[in-house]
């Protein structure tokens, strides 16, 4: 319909309300702890105004298959979602029948972090293996990728890893290649977790499609908001052939509370990510941030870095005295209590002074014991 | 940690990619379809910058708890979540046990509109009776609240009822209060779904608190998305002893798959609506809206509006060749095939010209015939 | 293992056990209230001795597929399960993906008398229908059969109907044909709950393939406890092309909890039902015994009998007072509160003299008024 | 009703169906491949005849209530179930919110071989640890029972063990009291699936309560089946505050498609096996045959009997060969693929014949190398 008129309030200038917090402090937390790239709010402000159809029949998710299909392949469909959880549960739950199940690494998100959802919303059943760095290999799916055929097991069906891990370590395309290749000689399909996917591919200097598509992967959490969006993730099947039926995906995502209404604001996130460069910029920036962290505090005497930092994650241990120190001074968590290990997160606004100044600080309560 | 260096790309000027629709058009298909009110924009602008704790523990979510403390009683508390549905099958979750029931019309959205969600996550069965204004009565309610004590039925636990109603009307205090004492009486806890909560305050002309904790609502789903936010809506218990237990809305929220990691920006859009008058002025024009144009048709012959038009919603029955050719020159859904009837929704942003033009093309099309 | 030794305890004589209950009481309150056919205990007993495969790889199930195939058709395949909640929960499992739905008649076993096992169990959501009768028709299923294609709608996938129904009603081959020719016009599926299967073919003096697999059921609940079991129902797979997978039913049984570890029991039951005219000797009876009752009572005055009784129930209106008095006299259920409405249920062992002396009491009763 | 009349077929002479099977054969697979106690079918006969209310309002029931206080203490509440499977389910969910999780081994029967019944029926997440002789500690509950109040985590609310073990090993009654004081502690409850709580008991020769109620036990799989049942469990509420509702067990039991309508006959069974010593009579014969078979072949060289021989299982690891020929011989299980171990399970039915001749073919495959 023309427009014919418009809203007094509409048009008004606005008003921006205070800050509630100190928009120069940053943290080492998580990567969910940082806010909105300016670029991908613009993408929103942008994609505002006038009305478009609800659920994802608009311009914006359009343009998301466009830009979906140039990064991971001419079948790839990409399903908005609101969240990780989310994507992981309408992936897994798209690529099984009632009765089959998942095998993923002890240290697996879907399993250490999602408060049983895949359990709960999905009935899958968890088989999970210990992967000391948070990589699955062909060796470890077999350990729990047998019985089929028994019906007193719930049929493994499709193996779950995290790209990058929740380790900050990184798949090579080879290795997932490998995987991918004896997943399938099993029957099984592949599922990604690619929360950081984007954090992976720029510590690789390959493209998505490298360590996804091309590498076999079946199914795909794309992963936005760690990645600087507001919050919104997109189930993307790349093999048409794995999901139970071809309108899964769709139903799947309703069904299970992840479908947006008003969608043209997740899609334009994740178009804003993936169109250009965007995604490449921020997560290459977050990896360079904890290798920088890495690099200055390795050589710190009694401190030891205790995974490679291959993405935007340093995990350490330390003297828990100095762990309770530093966390008066800066803000980041415990991993593992029992081993005194801690995790540093790095973050698409995390500085080179941010690093410098906590690495400083690190010294500082080391010496001090 | 003090901000001691700024990446350089997020400090760049920031050039907005071209809007991909036409922000001047818009229809009466859905308050789904409309954008973000300007205010809401400014308000998630806002809160960006910096980090603050992901999850919730952050100052716009303490924030929110304030404002819906003083919009709904002292012990009102807010979980906010990404859609109705979620914000639905939550609520209903917490205030029920893995054996209980829900009883709501059967033009619900819970059971119309959602997939099965209810069932799939909650394992609830719904108990629907035929309410013809959308509106549940005492009288209504026992036609499904039988059965307590027999292991054969699915207890009934908790009524479930929709304000503003699916069909466009709105229960008066009087009648809520009459609904929640019958409800309460039978040992039995009152949901509300306020998707268009704000329109039917502003239809009544009271506050938010008046048709809900002090009518004896005692579970809400708070809606902002269709009163302008992004998206965003929020679980409000509003009577702590009704949940199943102190931390069920907290934990089923998370295995529900409805916790934002970055739950700053869906906070802030929520106090953007309730922390002023910003909610009522939004759903008072929608109403206007919709008054405007019922007034406008109501005296076409062979017109015929259905439902009292107390908030945002016109609903009528054309002909069907009427609506044919209505719908090639505007936008909206036919509500009932087997009837006939249409819906007509306005938003926040709806003008009164959308209303004439569309009333004229209304007019001029039943003259055809 | 050749047998070269025996246990002293198991070839002692077995004293049995005093009854705690009388033997020679029955009532009218359901079929599930009698006890088991001679002939069934017999069967038990035949089967037992040494060890057989346990959960399903013993002659017993070996012969039970023969005996279905022979009653059912060369593709008809039995899954031996615990009840009747279980059979139907499973076939309707086994023939929907995880966002589907039933459409069942308002009065149908799974809706009211199962807890909700069906959206506990499987997430379905039953899509309800009045049916005066019980029975479903083309007309009835359309008033639920829509919105394929729309994401906000959990699909209707299967039709379920119950044979003979939870009124005693009775489908005839002509309309069960009709009626799956109409469903399967749609793209859906005929699920049929013959928990009183035998029932129905016992009234219509037809084979039970006529009403099955010949009238286009495509999955059945074949029921045996209320036939004469001590308990055990089975998942019938009539049309192999309905289901989800080829091992859908199977996966699915375990998975639903309904696998008897020694299935040799349950078969054996059920052979011993089908394998001759068991089945029909016992169903046939009970009917007679319902249709002597319906004789004998109908012409009280004051008296209406609500349904056409076609099996082995009578449901009748009476005066409440009347009932009450009856109740103390006699064991039966009122089925509705509101109308006063009653059921009487007979069974395989239900007497002549037991339907003499009970309509000469409800005479007498009515006609104290 | 008085009995005036009787049906023909009712007191015919029941000529009994021929045996499909040999009843002299037996083998090592499982308890479940033995068939049903002539004592237990006898309990079953003299249930028989007549009407009694159905789903569990009937004297069998009623005297099993009795029974099962005298044997587990004046709090004990038993829920008749259809199958293990059923009892583990309907028991942790009595004891959960719809967010709590469960600790168990790695070898746990609910985890292993369930087929994700937990997870589908329950949304049940299991947090496994690995106990290399199936038995639970405090320290290895401690290994997952953390991360309380963390909203990520899937709450553990309840501890899960097995006695007898999978593995054929004894929980003593003070490593049951230390193991339940220390989940108290926690804050959490204790279930012990209890498929062969019989075998344990005779095994310590102590009571049935001493290492259950008395132990510390809060929710009991009481299991009969493998004790010579035809087909029949309990759920045994030890401790009415574990629960999360009174009526939690019953609901979720109906709900749980594990409610049986003719409950008469699997109470029956419960009953003959506990109101004497039949119980203790079964399990004792059963533990004396694994012992006898484990006394036989210890010393055969080159066989290793891996787990103590507690109850009535063995289990050993054989060169593979050898186990090929003994299975072409013999009728048992491989255990483990990868390390050769099998299992020989003994029941009630067991001959010292049995034993000695198997022992004499293991003896004599050894030898063949």
């Amino acid at each position: 319909m023309a427009d014919a008129g418009t809203l007094a309030d509409l048009t008004d200038p606005i008003t921006a309300p205070p800050a509630l917090h100190d928009p120069t402090w940053r943290g080492f937390s998580s990567d969910n702890a940082s806010g909105v790239h300016p670029e991908v709010l613009a993408a929103v402000a942008a994609a505002n105004g006038g009305h478009v159809t609800a659920y994802g029949d608009d311009p914006y998710t359009a343009r998301l298959q466009d830009v979906v299909r140039r990064q991971f392949g001419a079948q790839a469909q990409a399903f908005p979602v609101f969240n990780g959880t989310g994507a992981n549960v309408v992936s897994l739950q798209a690529v099984t029948h009632r009765w089959q199940s998942v095998v993923c690494a002890r240290t697996a998100h879907i399993t250490v972090d999602e408060c049983a959802a895949p359990e709960k919303v999905g009935g899958l059943k968890l088989l999970t293996v210990f992967a000391p760095d948070g990589k699955l290999t062909p060796e470890l799916v077999d350990l729990e990728a047998f019985g089929l055929d028994d019906v007193h097991r719930a049929q493994p069906r499709v193996v779950s890893i995290t790209q990058s891990t929740e380790l900050g370590t990184v798949y090579t395309p080879a290795e997932l290649r490998a995987l991918a290749d004896h997943v399938h000689s099993r029957g099984l399909v592949l599922h990604l977790d690619g929360a950081r996917l984007s954090n992976a591919a720029a510590s690789l200097g390959c493209e998505l499609r490298e360590i996804t598509t091309d590498a076999g992967v079946d199914v795909l959490s794309y992963g936005a908001t760690k990645n600087g969006a507001i919050g919104g993730e997109a189930v993307v099947v790349l093999n048409p052939d794995a999901v139970v039926s071809t309108d899964a995906a769709a139903y799947l995502r309703k069904s299970s509370m992840q479908l947006a209404s008003k969608m043209r604001f997740v899609s334009a996130q994740i178009v804003a990510l993936l169109e250009g460069d965007l995604w490449r910029r921020s997560a290459s920036h977050a990896n360079a941030m904890a290798a920088r962290l890495a690099a200055a505090v390795r050589d710190v005497p009694g401190l030891e870095i205790t995974q490679p930092v291959q993405a935007n994650a340093v995990f350490a241990v330390l003297p828990p005295q100095v762990t309770a120190r530093l966390q008066q001074r800066a803000y980041f968590y415990t991993w593992n209590q029992a081993t005194g290990e801690v995790r540093w997160m790095t973050t698409f606004d995390t500085t080179e002074a941010d690093i410098d100044a906590f690495a400083a600080m690190v010294r500082e309560e080391m010496a001090r014991g």
